[in-house]
């Protein structure tokens, strides 16, 4: 995403741009569900959102752009980085979270839609990756608090503790293609804890922080 | 897959059948490499192959079925399931298989190829994950020997075991979009082995078998 394109946690709730990018977003949802990824075109967004067309190039930059920002803002509402005290408490919300965003299907068919536009278009691809790494940024905190807390090793590496929760939801969906549910987030969030706890994120000891 | 279609450890060098197999998936790779996932047709591949068109409807019984049983194959000749005697061995060595397969890009794109298809397609997608259950079933043999050596707790999920160190790859090609490594193998190998030690994938005790 560009420079200027709308952070994740930009919104104001009331504000001009915030309601604009609650339109844009709102039809790039409509235009996904009527007509797939593949029919989803810039002007098509602007026309169903009453947005000026000028604006989805300078915020949006492209179609791309569009859906990496609805995937971040759908994160960002639907799955909050929690914070309840504990790494597995912590852990099991999120993976929650996660389970409970893609057992809906519009939700799943977003990201698959996804998926498959980033195998053959190196900008779906970029803002899929980007989306990504700002959400494990995010859910980094619950490793920093955890390590404060003496949970985990100093030096572990918070965003792959958030990646290794995520994996198992995504191997579900696009590789093994089934169902999303409790089980699933109950063992995710458990690998995760039990290997961040036992230092598989950590550097070696003598190269600790 | 069909019931009569090859099974992946099938093919018995020197034989006929292994010989059809043998050229009709070099075809199937050959065609995928100069015209893409979109591009393969059957008659693509009776025309490389010199197999009769006829052949490959019976035995295989659409693209998505050489697609799924090429996939099959690689895995099997390229990641061998290890037996090293401990179940941390074993997990790195079949990690470090998964990321010397997906560094080289034709089986990379292979992958990411039938992903994608598996998006639209019911039948890649049956196919896909027919492939990966299998592959599942078979690397289960070695958490069977980790519980017969009492380095799992009884009942672990063996296929789940095997499932937790492959979905870190994926999450890094599908998601993340970066390249798999052997940084990458080595903290998928850990992080699946300490989850199972710790039990995360066997029933609660007063359900252990």
């Amino acid at each position: 995403m560009s420079e200027d394109a709308p952070a994740a946690g930009a919104a104001r709730p009331g504000g001009r741009t915030a309601r604009t990018r609650a339109a844009v977003l709102d039809a790039v949802l409509g235009e996904l569900e009527d007509a797939g990824y593949g029919g989803l075109t810039m002007e098509r967004v602007a026309e169903r959102s009453g947005v000026h067309l000028a604006t989805l190039y300078r915020r949006w930059r492209n179609a791309e752009g569009l859906v990496a920002d609805l995937l971040a803002e759908v994160g960002t509402r639907e799955v909050p980085i929690p914070d309840t005290g504990s790494l597995e408490g912590d852990l099991r919300a999120l993976a929650a979270g996660i389970a409970g965003l893609y057992a809906r299907p519009r939700y799943r068919a977003l990201v698959e839609g996804m998926v498959a536009a980033a195998v053959r278009s190196p900008a779906a691809a970029a803002a899929l990756s980007e989306v990504f790494a700002g959400r494990n940024r995010l859910a980094g905190a619950i490793v920093e608090r955890a390590a404060e807390r003496g949970e985990v090793p100093p030096g572990t590496d918070a965003a792959a503790v958030s990646a290794a929760v995520g994996a198992p939801f995504y191997y579900r969906l696009l590789i093994q293609r089934g169902p999303v549910d409790g089980a699933l987030a109950a063992t995710a969030a458990a690998a995760a804890c039990a290997a961040a706890r036992s230092g598989v994120f950590a550097p070696p000891a003598d190269q600790a922080p």
